[in-house]
């Protein structure tokens, strides 16, 4: 599928001293061989210049960007109150990304933008400038004026798509937040983020185990029995295609994958281990449940490795893929 | 390697109605394609029969295994008290499959045989004749007058091997069961492993984390670092060369698999997750610790398909090659 947009992605470039400049740089000068679609970037063009001698084109109105796109890299140009360097973050550059990001998102609100793709932030950054999310899917989501309990934060590559029903907590609290709602309602964010995001009519949902060999029959644990079933037979009480609980270590392999459109997964290691064993430079994390479509690489700023034009930007590309695919879905539902 | 060993490796068919018969059978088929050494296979004759129609060369002494082995399978009969159908489990058939692997522990720990090779067992029909282990690995440990707590089950496929810390409990159990000095004992018992079974002289272990993000500095669980860190630098401070704790999640791809020859794994699923992913079809258990060579095939009775000829026999051969190196490796360094 090569669907043709009306209207631009944005990108948000990320903190300026990470990675996100030069694989969104990258991106731009493999335009053609990745694939990709007309796209702005939203940053400060210093981050770029710092890590790329190719031509930005920078424009001040979204609708500018597809003429410009063969010329040089479009940008809106986002100050940051400092010159931060690659590998160097400051509290600058922070808010430097937290503007993009609020930029591309009203873009895309306001349908100026097909979809947004975020570049890498440093929460560290971001909580030492007052930020109060736990990260920028929530920030979204309430720019979206979503309940951040009714999104969903799907991991996909090329041949898995996983969904975490908790993600940033200790693992020996998992189980104690764990509940059949909360299953059933991230069950329900993917499958029918698989309807509306993936043009998936009849998604088929795969939930995995909690324990070892899916607790087997309780003796190793009682969550599938107390929790995870119900939530399942909720959801196929509803009509949808909904199988499970599976032991987590038999559902990765190549024909298990083939049996289902996503896998909802238990914790946050459940979902990426398999991801990225199978997909480390490809991974794509796509937030499920907003009225836009939002896209990331699954990477983070890697500030140790910024400015040294080592960053692969195969993900940043499967990203923009992505969120064209989605943005394209959406429009031909709408 | 070819290696060549001076006795023949002793299988043990497992449970008469699961398909072990059937993957022993097709090892035997297709010896020269897998590259197999001469081995015996111990157990009822008839379970054999009724999948299988190849030649079968019964015997009494494992010394005439070699010269059988090409004119048929080489068999140690153990006769069932009853004449057990495929996928119709017994407790005579129980019977027999524990005896099968009395026997072949015998022949390996007398040196009449190069190593053990176990097949798939049903613990729940064994627990029906009293058996009173967790499963064979701690069987077999015992029969070799070593403690459950001083082996380790090692996890390997073509390019991964995996040493779960615990294995059979609820995950929600985990976190209390942890210590430093567990961590410390699977940590060397992988170690040495490596060098007595894989001929390793400077093993590298990586040791994974147990919570999301390697516990991000503690704000997302601290079993980092209360036991995980100092059991590290215990194994270090003996010599070892041991990184980690590593997050979970980017352990597992390509280039990061390239960096250590074992990952030690926190829990079941962390371990298994990323094996069955990768190698689904050849993944073999070895026990560590052993003073003898135990490898087993990474897959269950599967009494559902037994009989239907539907049984894939990699994962047996993959199981009956690493059995072969690793005592061609003990053999080398006697």
């Amino acid at each position: 599928m090569a669907p043709t947009l009306t209207t631009p992605l944005a990108i948000s470039l990320g903190d300026p001293a990470g990675i996100g400049p030069e694989v969104v740089a990258k991106c731009w000068d493999h335009r053609d061989r990745f694939g990709l679609q007309p796209f702005v970037a939203i940053g400060d063009s210093r981050s770029l210049a710092a890590v790329w001698d190719g031509p930005m084109a920078i424009i001040d109105d979204p609708r500018e960007a597809d003429s410009a796109f063969d010329v040089g890299l479009p940008l809106l140009h986002i100050s940051s109150a400092e010159n931060d360097l690659p590998g160097r973050p400051s509290l600058a550059g922070a808010h430097c990304s937290l503007d993009s990001l609020e930029l591309a998102v009203g873009l895309a609100r306001s349908a100026s933008a097909a979809a947004v793709i975020t570049g890498p932030v440093s929460k560290q950054q971001l909580y030492g400038i007052g930020f109060a999310h736990p990260g920028q899917t929530e920030f979204v989501a309430e720019r979206c004026g979503v309940s951040p309990a009714n999104v969903a934060m799907m991991l996909a590559g090329p041949t898995l798509r996983t969904v975490p029903v908790t993600t940033h907590m200790p693992l020996a609290e998992v189980a104690g937040q764990l509940s059949i709602g909360l299953v059933e309602a991230r069950g329900r964010a993917a499958l029918r983020g698989l309807q509306r995001n993936f043009g998936i009519a009849e998604p088929r949902l795969a939930v995995a185990a909690f324990n070892p060999h899916a607790g087997e029959g309780g003796t190793l644990g009682r969550e599938e029995i107390e929790i995870i079933e119900p939530a399942i037979e909720a959801l196929r009480a509803e009509g949808w295609r909904v199988t499970g609980p599976h032991p987590a270590d038999t559902m990765f392999h190549e024909s298990a994958r083939a049996r289902y459109d996503a896998a909802l997964c238990i914790y946050h290691d459940q979902a990426l281990i398999p991801l990225k064993a199978l997909h480390f430079d490809e991974g794509v994390n796509i937030t499920l449940g907003l009225p836009i479509v939002r896209t990331s690489p699954d990477h983070g700023t890697a500030f140790d490795i910024a400015g040294e034009d080592r960053a692969d930007p195969r993900a940043m590309a499967a990203a923009i893929r992505m969120a064209t695919e989605c943005a394209a879905y959406r429009m031909a539902t709408a």
